[in-house]
């Protein structure tokens, strides 16, 4: 009777059960019998959930063009240390500034520099109607459509296998009546229509790259978007995760508004992805303020109550976020405080590079509370130890040397085999 | 390459060109030859656009159990006076209050009292999550459906003919997050998405009297309904009319968001009825409150101020509306202050049934500015005369008493030939 109704109810678990598993590991010798009574070191080497963050700042450190290396290095360090996905900018209008042109090399280095770190890329956006060309302005709206549908083809079809998550748009709700920014997609939005626009981004990504992912993203969190949402699904297009951004310059929106806005888009069966978060350690833009680009301070500090608050706002809202069965991926918009959009303090460390205590509280959170450190277990007769910890990637080690790795795929009571080498 | 580009450019036009024809007609005796150099009397009887308003405080009158007879005749004759579209209430909860005994025939007798009036009845509405029968609630979402799908078919059976025009669905932008009032439709509206609510209401009213005309109908004015709309177009539903409301308790939009709002919404191509309009003649409500329904007060009176300023914008409001060329309809909400809604003074008569300067101030331009009063032309020696008037029925008349009827249905120079009878 529904298109909509979510295969299982999405019930928040502040406790996370749903993101760990208790499993019975049975640790096998390179003979392959059960290691029975011995010491293991068990240790987590990767989380399953998406720990996101913008990799903008990282582009030219990745290709070897950094200016100020000492910065950039620190930076590296702490963004490894807590991430483990990469948004990289695709914005047509900054990747391929001239046209014909497109900074294609130095984004598959960066890509390829994510990578070669254990690091998934999302390409961001593939088509939005702002951060454009110069020189798509005054283009018919077919010649927009034409060269629109050709990047898309060009920029997933050339990164793919590095780059294979894309937000195949951004922000379609306001795409056909935005009106602060002269541009040429907007007035082809007007023309095609926003579901059209969708479907433009995502059959040519598709045709491109058969297993691409693809994100619808937006900011506006009404009823707008739900509608855009059912729109999508009545026009039988695939979006493979829903993207919510949350810009909270003006202010932390607590966990009933977090959980609300879940419900909401929860219930179309499609995983979220918190596309964009920021949290700021200075003053809250007013309310007043409708869009966030209109707010142009001289500038605007990092302060030591702020840096407090915002500690506590990135713990609750990751808390929250992962207390959601639904959200698969959080991607906080911008490590440091140095060029960061608007010039608002919303980074994890401050201009200097210098952690904040935000930075701090989510690592341990990533890296601790919801971390299996490296831990000696002993292993029974049957050559079995149980490991409880957040789902990812394990590995397994003997004083020897000898290796193995499992991981915990499936939340709740699970069992399974390794077998070590070397 | 586009779903929803609007086949005409709507500019926008305030010498109302595209609403008048300026007709060449020949008059023709009852013998059917031309009546050269005769003096006949040319009014119009009707017109072609839609004066709306709504009907709910005549279903007593018509019904014969009037509890103020005295004011409910000078209501009837001021509201006949002025409009030709009735809107009835059909709210599932008032229709319906107990279970299997609907007052179809009261509603019937007014629908009908309207009608032998050369009224038009439009039946409002046939699905919304308020106004609820309380025999509803509880009872599980797949029985709710299917009452809801009887109730489409009884009602738009049971009216065929006298009630041709319905809002099919009323705000579904909210609806599956409403969450002001306790009731059967909004869960229902979660599980099946707002798409499949709106195709329920098309599909039964349309099965069971093919010649229906069905509106969507919302408050929200947001890209949320634009993109409730494009997925409406998506899903391959028709929709006949997209109905705008416009309660301006918090003031008076004013003719550029007004032209605004038609440009975004008259780009689908579907013809626009501004069904629900109020201006107020008192204090305006505060722009903080957001559910109108909030705002409960004491005493909302009608003042010398207030009513001055309403006649000014009931006649800003309406010029605008009909320089428009998409909008078919204008529907005024509520005649009188007496019951209106929220105790608003949104009538154009005060409670005691005196008109207000809105109320002359609107029926000098339908019956007056827009209007062809009786008027004697002098026919030319080929029997003809040049009518100049808005769009609409006409009548020539002889002081002999022979009278034949003509209609201007397109805009600009036409031709049209008249034989008289009687």
């Amino acid at each position: 009777m529904t298109l909509f109704t979510a295969p299982t109810d999405h019930v928040p678990d502040p406790t996370l059960a749903h993101r760990r598993a208790d499993e019975l590991v049975t640790v096998l010798a390179p003979d392959g019998t059960p290691l029975a009574d011995t010491d293991v070191v068990v240790a987590q080497t990767a989380h399953a959930f998406g720990f996101g963050c913008i990799g903008f700042e990282l582009v030219d450190h990745a290709n070897d063009r950094s200016s100020d290396a000492t910065y950039d290095n620190d930076f590296a360090n702490r963004w490894l240390d807590v991430f483990n996905i990469a948004t990289l900018p695709f914005y047509w209008g900054t990747f391929e500034p001239e046209e014909g042109a497109p900074r294609t090399e130095e984004m598959l280095a960066a890509a390829r520099w994510f990578a070669d770190r254990g690091v998934s890329v999302k390409g961001h956006p593939l088509v939005w109607h702002t951060v454009q060309p110069r020189w798509l302005l005054g283009r018919a709206p077919e010649e927009v459509e034409r060269l629109q549908r050709e990047r898309i083809r060009r920029d997933v079809g050339g990164f793919a296998g590095l780059v294979d998550t894309w937000d195949a748009i951004n922000e379609a709700v306001i795409m056909p009546v935005f009106t602060a920014e002269d541009n040429a997609i907007t007035p082809l939005a007007r023309l095609k229509g926003r579901v059209e626009m969708i479907r433009l981004a995502v059959e040519e990504a598709r045709a491109t790259n058969p297993d691409v992912t693809l994100l619808l993203n937006d900011f506006d969190m009404s009823t707008a978007y739900e509608c855009l949402v059912e729109a999508v699904l009545e026009a039988g297009i695939r979006i493979d995760r829903l993207g919510l951004q949350s810009h909270m310059h003006q202010g932390y929106w607590g966990e009933e508004k977090t959980l609300r806005i879940l419900d909401r888009f929860a219930r179309y069966g499609i995983p979220i992805h918190f596309t964009e978060t920021t949290l700021l350690s200075g003053e809250i833009m007013p309310a007043h303020v409708v869009d966030l680009n209109d707010w142009q301070v001289e500038s605007w500090p990092s302060t030591p109550e702020g840096e407090e608050r915002q500690a506590d706002e990135v713990e609750r809202h990751y808390r929250t976020l992962l207390s959601h069965p639904a959200v698969e991926v959080v991607n906080y918009w911008g490590l440091g405080d140095r060029g960061m959009w608007l010039g608002a303090p919303g980074g994890l460390l401050r201009a200097d590079g210098s952690p904040k205590p935000a930075y701090d509280r989510l690592r341990s959170l990533v890296k601790g509370e919801w971390w299996h450190a490296p831990t000696t277990l002993r292993t029974d007769d049957a050559g079995q130890v149980r490991v409880g910890g957040f789902l990812g990637d394990y590995e397994v080690r003997l004083p020897d040397g000898a290796t193995g790795s499992f991981a915990l795929t499936e939340p709740g009571e699970q069992a399974t085999r390794v077998r070590l080498a070397g």
